[in-house]
């Protein structure tokens, strides 16, 4: 396999796009601007690596090109922005067979096509060393894009489906909540949203801190996925402790006033909707016992370390 | 050094920018569209590859993160556009001192900021192989870009700067012909573009067969830079087929009709410019010897093999 086959092959079977009126094959790509756009382009770059955030070798070349491109849109469904074109670049094994690479780059297009979003660019090298996956996203904010810093004094506290143990399996194969956080602007003003890919414990102190307060969030409420029962049931931890601690969840984390959570459908767009807290304002976060006791917020929180999964 | 060490580090020493209401820190940045945007925006994205693209032992963090940027801008160099932002993805080595990542990341911020461009995203990861960097840029066309498939039949051929032997260290020191592209569309049409990174020789073929053309270039013509001559000194090759097929030399390669070629300054933002040949309807590339003969292309050219500079 040399770069430039792949790069020829990419060329040539993607499809013509009105949007890209110059697609992969000149210096840069050229994607029109939407006319709804709001002044704002968005833009993200994210790397998954073998070894770090997937195992090659175990999930193969199109649940890693998957996993990539997934995890840089759920970025542009945490700012409530629909993506209007992704770029991959890849740094291949040289032991990598050409097929195996053709299919990684399909998966990444495909993924992307989920949301009719282009694959506009892609870079190719190889080398002597595991799998990189690099995608970078571009959007256009039609309005102005939900923050990290706009959470307000008592919002409630929401996140999306069920939290923990995707270890087992779904941080490979989360859908990035690109139609629900559009579906969610359409029914109440969301002040402050982010995607949860570190865990609540690590994500919410950071949504916290961007907005100047504190948070308190009910133990019981927590929508604890049934992976993070088995995992618990393995380890001896528990659930609570998985939901709250295990990373790549990939759902999102927003709050909004009291009055419109309350407004808010238990389910959307397929996924459930649950409320977990209450931001506060002294700049602490703290876990509600079952007895009403508060507790310290749990340390941590999910960082790749090397580890494979 | 911890990932988010990193990054918290990126972010705090990013200065406040007009032009990126969202900076570095929530989960995508967000750029100002530029007012002059004729309705584009053009992406690219690029890796440079510890072994492959650059030397890390041997050329120390700043050199590997300049040229890793600034082959990324050498692309909006060859549409002709001013970059509006650039991210920043690295894998780093897990014995990297955080000093030297952060001299890495100094250096990719200060290499854009030489083209007015912010440094609006970064990825950062920790593993056990060599340091990867991977660059995406975005434009704005304030016109239509200039494209490999626009050249027309009779169109001059011309170069910018002096070709071959980059690899003697003008492959880390290059500067992205931006300045050039931009003064260059104020005084003529420029039909077809193109930055020189795998060598004339592979080069001028693509641009040709994207205008459905072929090319002949004048051997006497060809504007040989001094290290070629000491790089052939070396190996037996000569100066002219070290012009003709390293790699790297990240220069413009464009065309434009006679008339304006021939208005066209020897010399323009400080750098030669030099017309080597002409557009042809033979849809073949082929060199014109001194003597007036023609004589096959080269084959060839330069393609990253994993070989390390």
């Amino acid at each position: 396999m040399r770069e430039n086959d792949l790069l020829h092959w990419l060329m040539h079977s993607t499809r013509p796009d009105a949007a890209v009126p110059v697609p992969i094959g000149d210096d840069m790509a050229a994607v029109a601007i939407s006319p709804q756009a709001a002044g704002l382009a968005l833009l993200k770059i994210d790397q998954a690596l073998d070894g770090v955030h997937f195992n090659l070798s175990t999930c193969g070349p199109a649940a890693a090109g998957r996993k990539a491109v997934n995890r840089c849109l759920s970025d542009c469904a945490a700012m409530a922005t629909a993506p209007a074109a992704i770029m991959v670049s890849v740094a291949l094994p040289a032991d990598m067979p050409l097929a195996a690479a053709q299919t990684l780059l399909t998966a990444c297009r495909n993924a992307a096509a989920e949301f009719n979003c282009p694959l506009v660019g892609g870079d190719t090298a190889i080398w002597q060393h595991p799998l990189v996956i690099t995608v970078s996203a571009l959007g256009f904010a039609t309005q102005s894009p939900v923050l990290r810093c706009g959470a307000q004094l008592a919002d409630a506290i929401v996140v999306s489906g069920k939290l923990g143990g995707s270890i087992l399996g779904r941080h490979l194969t989360f859908t990035p909540r690109i139609k629900l956080a559009s579906l969610l602007q359409t029914i109440a003003p969301v002040h402050s949203m982010m995607d949860l890919s570190d865990g609540l414990a690590a994500d919410l102190p950071r949504l916290a801190a961007a907005s100047g307060l504190g948070a308190v969030v009910d133990e019981a409420r927590l929508p604890v996925h049934p992976d993070a029962t088995q995992l618990a049931a393995r380890d001896g931890q528990s659930p609570t402790h998985h939901a709250l601690c295990d990373g790549e969840d990939y759902e999102l984390l927003f709050t909004l006033s009291q009055h419109d959570a309350a407004r808010l459908p238990t389910q959307l767009a397929d996924v459930p909707l649950t409320i977990i807290g209450e931001m506060t304002s002294e700049p602490t976060l703290r876990l509600r016992a079952p007895d009403g006791t508060l507790q310290p917020w749990p340390a941590g929180g999910f960082e790749h370390q090397g580890d494979a999964h």
